[in-house]
């Protein structure tokens, strides 16, 4: 069966707007664009939403406009009946060998992250999916539904395998089976929808086929199959390697922007940045991938583009020089992330707050998962 | 690094006897062979024995002599500083396909057994396994350290895939993985020593192999390296076909004895075992399997063998017919059984109880494994 994408650009959902995220909005007190009771409740069926991040720093400039804007918007524009539901995926961190301390001290700074960008815990249940056993209880169950097969034909298990580096005797079990718990992540929350990127989709086939499986061998729909939200490309490259996509663990530091960079280390990284010494600005993301990165950055930072797309937007910056171009665009990140940064000091100071957001979101999150645990383990017989 | 084997034979938990053991004994009212506070407590270090059953089917007459009797022996014998953790076993019961009304039937049945056979809540942990989410969430952490090549070589799993029916293909993930989880249920609850079979000793061996690793990438002693407590063999073999041990998944159910079975069927299905045609009874168990194992059933039975071997035991038996010879057997193993039949069938009618020794189980079981699951979480950097 072939991925039923639910394309952004045809949804409503794509429609609100972040214009009223401001500095002193708290999560307490946000205001969102369209009260939730004017949603298109009447007219939609419930929708359970769900998406994970791993907490392994600071997100950067590409996770947020490629994934954690949306999730703010969606929270925002959101129906009374959709529900949220965004993990820290903590879990899926330790299949690579992570320092404990660093471990810790990220999961604190990510929960600090997912509130400074906009989340709010009264709207969307935010938690740490070490929190909830019935993650790796359902992936568990989900382990002897899901074949070696299929697992093994997964691309990222073949890129690993494939590997000279690594023989895949040594590979740890964690890094074939963890299609598995990413399916139970989204299936033990009933989710109907998942904004994934296109890396991630053959994951989501995967989990409507789990879901498919599970349900077709006990005869009832016990889980759901999750449909695909595909995002329209926004991706960011790295600023040292305009061809690579920004990343958290590339070495070098000045090839991402960081949510909580200062403005100086944003215009420091934007001015060092890999562009070319060809006369003018255009839009030529094949040719010209470095100048290209810094527009779609430019046109991709404004929430509601004025232009219809990137090429229109260069043809206004066409007689800037370089320079001016960078300038122009540490200046638009810095107007994008400012608010992001302060927010996230703050939070990231406030200890006893992000402990109770941690609990509360743990409880709701268990809460949203024993439903379907229960209804999972009556299936198979365990209860 | 070999096994150490703690050999029954010179353990003096091995000499306590099962001589109390009487029809009227209740959980609340055994009495055991010793107080319990004139152990062995200020000499020996504190132990936790771990073992574990799958919730199948009522358990037969091998189960029993080579497992279940020493669970009893071991709880009645333990000196105050030991813990003794049992468990049904169900998570591992669903790697293959079960019929879930028959597996919720099953549970029940197992844990009446464990009951009818001399298990009290009240000295020993007696828990479902599924009750303990703590089991699932240390296999996935665990998944994180355990290599696939180690699992692939898992005689088990070997074996699974060189049968011809299975491609591996379709081989579910929990065939491949449950080594892990089995390594998950003796480490959550600290466990010192294991009684296994001699088939379990590879998987034990993984166990501390995990253990180890676990230890050795976080540097410091969080899991500790079970000790493998193989137990003398006393295999038997099944009754149509006495050169392959007896077996709940065995087709033909003349060819197993379950604890359940009335004196008429235990009659009846050693009159109908196999043997040979050979005039007088000799113990051969390469030549005379069938023979040979009624005489094993026979020694075995007994809970202190009056004799030093199956052979000198024969020697007195020479002269008896094969007819008189399976009377004999039969009244042995109707003495063994009946107590635990009529207590079986007790602990059956009253569904209340059970839910709340397996209540009460679960929750202890859950406070052992807390403080596993605390150390574990730390060590990692998920807390």
């Amino acid at each position: 069966m072939p991925p039923r994408i639910c394309n952004f650009r045809r949804d409503p959902l794509r429609q609100r707007s972040l214009a009223t995220w401001t500095h002193e909005s708290r999560w307490l007190s946000i205001r969102t664009v369209q009260s939730r009771n004017q949603g298109t409740a009447a007219t939609t069926p419930p929708r359970t939403i769900f998406s994970g991040i791993q907490p392994t720093g600071v997100p950067h400039l590409g996770n947020y406009l490629g994934a954690l804007r949306q999730w703010v918007t969606l929270q925002d524009g959101a129906p009374r009946n959709t529900s949220l539901v965004y993990s820290l995926v903590d879990l899926h961190a330790i299949t690579v060998r992570q320092d404990p301390k660093q471990l810790r001290q990220w999961k604190k700074e990510s929960l600090a992250m997912l509130l400074a960008i906009g989340l709010d815990p009264n709207k969307s249940i935010i938690f740490h999916q070490s929190d909830v056993p019935a993650h790796a209880e359902l992936m568990w169950i989900l382990s002897c539904q899901a074949s070696t097969g299929y697992l093994g034909r997964m691309t990222q298990w073949k890129d690993k395998t494939a590997n000279e580096k690594d023989s895949s005797e040594k590979l740890k079990l964690g890094l074939f089976s963890y299609p598995v718990l990413q399916a139970a992540d989204i299936l033990v929350h009933r989710a109907t929808h998942v904004p994934v990127g296109h890396d991630q989709a053959q994951h989501l086939e995967f989990a409507r086929e789990v879901a498919n499986g599970f349900n077709h061998t006990f005869g009832r729909d016990v889980l759901i199959p999750p449909e695909t939200m595909i995002s329209p490309a926004r991706r960011v490259m790295s600023l040292r390697d305009p061809m690579a996509k920004m990343s958290k663990s590339h070495p070098d530091p000045n090839s991402r922007i960081l949510l909580a960079d200062s403005e100086e280390t944003i215009r420091r990284k934007i001015k060092a940045a890999v562009t070319d010494s060809v006369d003018g600005i255009t839009y030529d993301p094949e040719d010209r991938p470095g100048v290209s990165n810094l527009i779609d950055i430019l046109y991709h930072c404004d929430a509601h583009p004025a232009y219809p797309s990137q090429d229109e937007l260069a043809k206004d910056l066409a007689g800037l020089s370089m320079r001016a171009l960078k300038d122009r665009v540490a200046e638009t990140v810095q107007t994008t992330i400012k608010h992001i940064r302060a927010s996230y000091a703050h939070f990231l100071n406030e200890n006893d707050d992000l402990d109770k957001v941690a609990a509360q979101g743990a409880e709701k999150a268990a809460k949203s998962a024993a439903t379907t645990m229960k209804a999972v383990k009556s299936a198979v017989g365990l209860i």
